[in-house]
C-alpha cells in the first residue's frame, strides 16, 4: 500500500477501507508517513468528506494509536461527557456531582488546554487544597465510593490525533467535520466512556459558527459512536453569549456553587438538566429523558447534589468551607463595574470577544506554558434581552491590576444596546440518534 | 503574512496576489515554509484552480528562485520548443537544424529527465563524438556561427519549481493544470527564451489523456506566456500511437536524418512542418504561418536542413559520416521481427506501452542514476490503420540481449488487429492566443 495512492483515492472522492485508513493513522504514528502526505490528504479530506463508516473507522484507529483507559474496575456505566467549547461553560462542575448524587458513576479525566478560561482541572485548583494528581487506584476508589472524582489526564492518549490536530492547525485543514467528530470521539473512547453525551455549541463564541454545521457535527458524533459501540447522544446548544454569568476561574467555581444551591443563572441551570438528563438516561439510571430531569431536579432542590459536590471536595483534599463562604476565593484586587453607556435593552454580548477579554485579565492561557490567574475574570449582570439604564453596572470585572483600558475597551465594542431584542434561544435540538 | 491564512484563502476558492505567491515561492525555496504547508496549499489550488494572473505570478516566482539564463548575446528572438512528452518523440531532432537553417537561432538547453528513451542530450549522444560539454561562450559563439547548438542545461534553473515538483509527485497533486502549465512554464522562462512553441500531446501515450483537458492546459500556457512577455504558441497533437516509426536513441537520430532527407514519415514530417512554423513566425522570419512552412518546406527538399544540421554535428565534435551512414550507429547485437499473428488492419498501438517495452530494452531509464543503451529500441513497420498479413512483421525489436519474451509479450498485448479504424488526426489544435 502506498500513502500517494490512497490521497488519489481520496482526493477523486473514493472511500477509504479500514484497513487503508489503519494503514495511514499507523504509518503516521510510528513516522513513516510523513506530515506532508497527511496534509496533501487531509485537505482532500476538507474537500471530498468522508461517509460514518470512514469516520468510524479514523475514530477507532486514533484512539487505538495509544493507551486505551481502562476504567471496568468502576461499578456501573460510565458516561463522559464533552464540551465542543464556548465561554463561560461552567456546566461540567455542575454537572459531576448533580449526576452523581443520582448514582451516576463520574470518572473524570480532564486537560489543562487553552482557551478564554483554564480548564475544568484549573476551575477545580480554585478551591484551596484541592488536587487533581490522584494515583489510579486512589482515583478508582474514590469513585466507587463516592460516585465522582476528577483527575489529570496520564497516558498516552490518543497521540496519532495529538499528531494530527496539530498539523490541521497550520494547515487550515481545522474545519471539517469528518476530522473534528473523529479528533473529539477518539479522545473521548480512548478514555474509557461506556457512553458519550455531547454539547455542541454554535454562535459566534463557538467553533462551529453555523447552526446547520453544529447539527452535521452532532448527529455524525451520535452515529459514529454506535458504530464504535458507545451509546452517544448531542445537545446544540447557543453560544451567541457567555453561558451564565462567571467567566473565571473561581468565579465559575462560584457560580456552579450557587447552581446547586438552586440559586445560579436560568440559562446554565437549564442546560445542567438537559445534558444531565442523556448522562442518566445513557448510565441506565432512567429509561426517558424525562424521568431523568425530575430525578435531577429533585437532588438540586433537595440539596442532595450540594451535598455531593461538598463530599468531592473532602475527597480530594479542598477546603469545603468554601461552599458555604465563596466570597473566601474571590481574591481579586479590584472589582471595576462597567456601566452602561446607554438605556435599552441588552442586544448581543460577542461571547468570544468577552473570552478574550477574561484572557487578557489572566483568566485563561494565550499558550501551553501561561500560568494562569485563578482570581480574575468577569461577572455578567446583564445578559441578551435584559433592561439596563445608563450608567448601571454591565459587568463588574475581576482584576489584579487596575491598568485595564484595553478591557474594558473591548467590552464596550462588544455588548450592544438597543431595542428589546427576540428571545435567545439555549437550546436548538438534541439528538438521540 | 502567514502561511496557513494563504492555505485557506485558496481553500476558500479566493484569490492569491502576486505579494502572496511571491511570498509562499520565496519562503518555500527558502525553507522558512514546510512542506506540509505546501503541499495542503497544491491540494487546495487542485480543487480550486487558479486565475490566469495567479497562475503567471506562480511560473514568475518559480522562475526567479535561480539562475535566469542570458542569451542576450546571441542575435534574433531566440524560440525554445517543449513537449509534454511523448514516445519517439524526434521533433526536437529534427526541428533544430530545420529552423536553423532559414535563419531562427536555436540555443537548446536540455535535461537528460527519465522517460521512456533518452532526452534530447542522450540522443545526440548517439553520434560518435559528439559533445553537449560546452563553455557558455562556446556555446554561444556557435549559436551566432551556425544559428544551432545543444548543451546540457547547467545552472540552478527554478529550483522551486523542482521542489515542488518532487512534492507533487508523492501527494497526488501532480494532475493539475495551474500547477503543470507552471512548472513547464517557469523553466522555458528561466532558460532565456524570448518567445515558446509548446507542443501539448494527447491521447494514451501522454500525460493529458484526454483532449480538452489538453486544450485547456495549451490555451492556459499560451495565456500565462504572453502574460509575462513571452510571445507562446501551442499545437494540441495527438499522442495515441508513437510519433513516427523509431522508438529508441540511435534509431531516432537515424529516423531524424531521414526525415532531414526528405524521407521520414508522414506524422513526424507533418509535426515538424506545424511546429517549426510557429518557431518562424515568433522568430519573427516569417509573417504568417503559411509563409513558415513554405520556407521550411523548401529548406528541407533543397537539402539545406541537412547540411545544417552536418554542420552542427561537425560544430559539436561528431563524426559527421554518420549521416551518409546511419547504419553506422545502429548496433544493437540483435534484430528480432515481431510477425502479426493475424491479418487485417492495425487497430491499436498503444504508445506508452510500447515506450514500456523500449525501457524494458534499456532505451530509457526508470531511475535517474540508470544507465542508456543508445543502440537498443524498436522500429515500427506499422501504424495505426496499415494494413498487415500474418506472419508479417509489424516491428523490429533492436535488442543487446535475446532473452525478449517480456518485452514481446507486452508489444502484442498493446498492438491490436481489425477492421479498417478511422484514420488517425495528427493535429488536434494549433493555439496561438
Amino acid at each position: 500500500m502506498r500513502m500517494v495512492d490512497l490521497i488519489e483515492k481520496k482526493r477523486d472522492g473514493k472511500t477509504l477501507s479500514k484497513e487503508e485508513i489503519d494503514f495511514i493513522i499507523e504509518g503516521y504514528t510510528a513516522n513513516s508517513i510523513p506530515d506532508y502526505q497527511m496534509s496533501a490528504l487531509l485537505m482532500a479530506i476538507f474537500y471530498q468528506d468522508m461517509t460514518d463508516e470512514e469516520i468510524s473507522h479514523l475514530t477507532l484507529a486514533m484512539a487505538n494509536s495509544g493507551d486505551i483507559i481502562d476504567l471496568s474496575s468502576i461499578d456501573g456505566i460510565k458516561v463522559d461527557k464533552h464540551s465542543t467549547g464556548g465561554v463561560g461553560d461552567t456546566t461540567t462542575l455542575v454537572l459531576a456531582p448533580l449526576v452523581a448524587s443520582v448514582g451516576v458513576p463520574v470518572a473524570k479525566m480532564s486537560g489543562r488546554g487553552l482557551g478564554f478560561t483554564g480548564g475544568t482541572l484549573d476551575k477545580f485548583e480554585s478551591i484551596p487544597g484541592f488536587k487533581i494528581e490522584l494515583s489510579d487506584q486512589e482515583f478508582i476508589d474514590i469513585v466507587n465510593k463516592s460516585k465522582v472524582a476528577v483527575i489529570g489526564q496520564s497516558g498516552n492518549l490518543a497521540p496519532a490525533d495529538k499528531k494530527l490536530y496539530a498539523l490541521r492547525d497550520v494547515t487550515a485543514t481545522v474545519d471539517s467535520i469528518p476530522l473534528i467528530a473523529s479528533s473529539i470521539m477518539s479522545k473521548k473512547i480512548a478514555a474509557g466512556a461506556d457512553a458519550i453525551v455531547l454539547d455542541v455549541t454554535t454562535g459566534d463564541g463557538a467553533f462551529m459558527k453555523d447552526i446547520e454545521d453544529a447539527k452535521r457535527l452532532a448527529k455524525t458524533m451520535v452515529r459514529i459512536g454506535k458504530l464504535a459501540g458507545r451509546q452517544t447522544m448531542a445537545v446544540i446548544s447557543d453560544m451567541s453569549e457567555p453561558l451564565g454569568e462567571a467567566i473565571g476561574n473561581s468565579l465559575e467555581i462560584v457560580e456552579a456553587i450557587d447552581t446547586l444551591k438552586g440559586n445560579g443563572p436560568a440559562d446554565l441551570t437549564e442546560m445542567c438538566y438537559v445534558l444531565g438528563s442523556q448522562m442518566v438516561v445513557l448510565a441506565g439510571k432512567a429509561d426517558a429523558l424525562d424521568d431523568a430531569r425530575a430525578m435531577l431536579e429533585e437532588a438540586l432542590h433537595s440539596g442532595k447534589a450540594l451535598e455531593k459536590f461538598r463530599e468531592m471536595v473532602k475527597d480530594q483534599g479542598g477546603d469545603p468551607a468554601v461552599i458555604d463562604q465563596t466570597d473566601k476565593i474571590l481574591t481579586a484586587k479590584y472589582e471595576i463595574e462597567l456601566p452602561a453607556k446607554a438605556s435599552g435593552h441588552v442586544t448581543k454580548l460577542v461571547a468570544n470577544e468577552i473570552g478574550i477579554a477574561a484572557m487578557l485579565l489572566g483568566a485563561g492561557r494565550k499558550t501551553k506554558d501561561d500560568d494562569i490567574d485563578h482570581a480574575v475574570g468577569i461577572k455578567l449582570h446583564k445578559k441578551i434581552g435584559d433592561e439596563v439604564t445608563e450608567g448601571e453596572s454591565l459587568l463588574t470585572i475581576y482584576a489584579n491590576s487596575n491598568e485595564i483600558d484595553e478591557v474594558k475597551d473591548l467590552l464596550y465594542q462588544n455588548i450592544s444596546i438597543g431595542d428589546r431584542p427576540e428571545e435567545p434561544i439555549l437550546i436548538h435540538d438534541v439528538i438521540t440518534e
